[in-house]
């Protein structure tokens, strides 16, 4: 992790981002509205599609959305609390999923392909984990800026669609405990079995979700300190992205349980910092649809997923990419010489 | 609508192709769920997409399935209720969009470029709609399997996946008509606003299923019998093309409500013959949800579509091909060196 050409060094420089960043461009969606009311076919034939055609003109500024040159960044991170026995699969998987994905033999890697995108796989000092949030700060506000100023990176010139994903042995446990921080309720609540832990090693994960959110409740004040104290650097390093696309007029694609935890310390934070992110899947982890409904997003896709690494997003950009083909492709009645509704 | 070379003139002939279906190759089926048991993912963690890869698998027999030669067929055809008020928008926008189809207007285009396909638009005799069925069967037997004939043409050599399409104004009438013949309630549960008529329209165009079921109900023997009394022209020749897929192996992605409405026809008669079809989305229009249910399908696509022209079949048919692009791409954990579970 290289972040010395980056001078954003303390949680306080990311929040004074928050007077900087832009809203929808109304004139480019009122033109989208405009035109896809004219476009042939019955009016709201094409359902979501349509709106998110109007959802891009809107983000994009543009009235003939694009989905030209869409990237996956993938943030890979290792947690302190993976030492406590929380997920299914061994620590070292970390390093060895991003050789994987260095190689191309990952999901990730055929989704990208199938879009014609590129992917950046952003790999955050994996031989440093975050320490065990039972005991203390997972990152001090430090290491959870200078993550975030990382993962703005990932935004760069050209870019017309981002997709997020996350790669991190343990990192389940922190989205649910980056829930329960936020959201309430009991631990159990937002503790699935991520990679696929049961019985004793569930209960044990949901123990450590609910002491990790006792050991910090007093101490937070915002969706930054709790991204800080219960996130990964993975996940600090999604929000990075999220803020640094919506400030260059980037939409964003959501992944799942974990992608959307960066999503919601941001939302806690500033409901309007990710206003331009739509939700690419509803995941079987945890209690995703529950923290959809809270954040305001439908997902695209409802296909039973739950492997993170981006692949949900990247899949569901396809969906996007065909929503902004079609609004720019279509005939218009008039151009067709198709007779409209008699109604 | 050239049939001559074709030697199928009658729904009897039809019935006995039954005896000719295939069902999925066992052994290929096999070799694909043994794959996908050991790819680089938590067992599972692709939810619905590693089973549309083991259906790909068996329907085409082949281990590692593929979506390399899609191609998308859309039939159209004119309807004589037509001339009862029944659709928001004139006749004539069936033969128009058929020109918009041509010079790649329509959503349809744009979708199978997204798809890298290719389009066989079918007009269906577009000057000679079916007859008005309140006063008489909308096809004989033999206009009936004419029609159907004239699908199985949509099915050629090298094509992988078959997504069907139509477009006929009036013909959710007509759907509407071939569901309640078939699963009975009353005219009202499965007649929806189509292109959008409401109002005392809609109260016609239920009036218009109830009367034309009713009189045909004492001669319908089976869901052949219903296609050719209350169907369309392109409903029947999807209903042949269909047939024609599974025979020659090639996997089949249904469109929405008119679609499935042959789809239905062909499982009331021999409910093995769909079993190669997916359903491509869940349509607004009618009571689709219920009609998938009934056929033992569920939805790749949920998105609020109802525009026909084999667009949701088209857009679903990408997650089919990144379905079978996951599993023919990714790395097995041996080959990538990632340690398994440790479960």
């Amino acid at each position: 992790m290289t972040t010395d050409q980056n001078p954003i060094a303390s949680l306080s420089e990311i929040r004074a981002l928050r007077k900087s960043l832009p809203g929808i461009d109304e004139v480019s969606r009122d033109a989208a509205l405009a035109r896809n009311a004219i476009l042939t076919k019955p009016a709201g034939a094409l359902g979501d599609l349509e709106d998110l055609a109007i959802f891009m003109a809107g983000w994009q500024g543009k009235a003939m959305p694009t989905v030209n040159h869409p990237r996956t960044a993938v943030f890979a991170g290792n947690h302190g609390v993976a030492a406590l026995g929380v997920s299914a699969f061994p620590a070292e998987v970390t390093a060895q999923m991003v050789q994987n994905f260095q190689v191309g033999g990952a999901a990730v890697n055929q989704l990208v392909a199938d879009l014609d995108g590129d992917l950046m796989v952003h790999e955050m000092a994996l031989d440093q984990p975050t320490k065990d949030f039972t005991k203390q700060p997972a990152m001090s506000d430090e290491e959870c800026a200078q993550a975030m100023s990382y993962g703005m990176m990932a935004v760069e010139p050209g870019i017309d669609l981002l997709m997020l994903g996350e790669m991190g042995i343990a990192n389940t446990t922190s989205a649910a405990a980056i829930y329960h921080a936020l959201y309430g309720g009991d631990a159990e609540d937002w503790t699935g079995p991520g990679t696929g832990v049961q019985g004793d090693a569930l209960t044990n994960k949901i123990n450590v979700v609910r002491e990790g959110v006792a050991l910090h409740r007093d101490a937070v004040v915002d969706g930054l300190d709790v991204l800080a104290r219960l996130g990964g650097q993975e996940i600090a390093g999604i929000a990075g992205a999220i803020l640094a696309a919506q400030m260059a007029r980037v939409p964003v694609v959501l992944d799942g349980y974990i992608c959307c935890a960066a999503a919601a310390c941001l939302h806690a934070w500033a409901p309007e910092s990710i206003d331009h992110c739509l939700a690419g899947h509803l995941s079987v982890e945890g209690a995703h649809a529950d923290v959809l409904t809270r954040l305001g997003k439908k997902p695209i896709l409802q296909l039973g997923m739950r492997l993170g690494e981006g692949s949900g997003a990247t899949l569901a950009a396809q969906m996007v990419r065909s929503a902004c083909n079609l609004h720019r492709g279509m005939s218009t009645f008039e151009d067709a010489g198709v007779s409209e509704s008699v109604h």
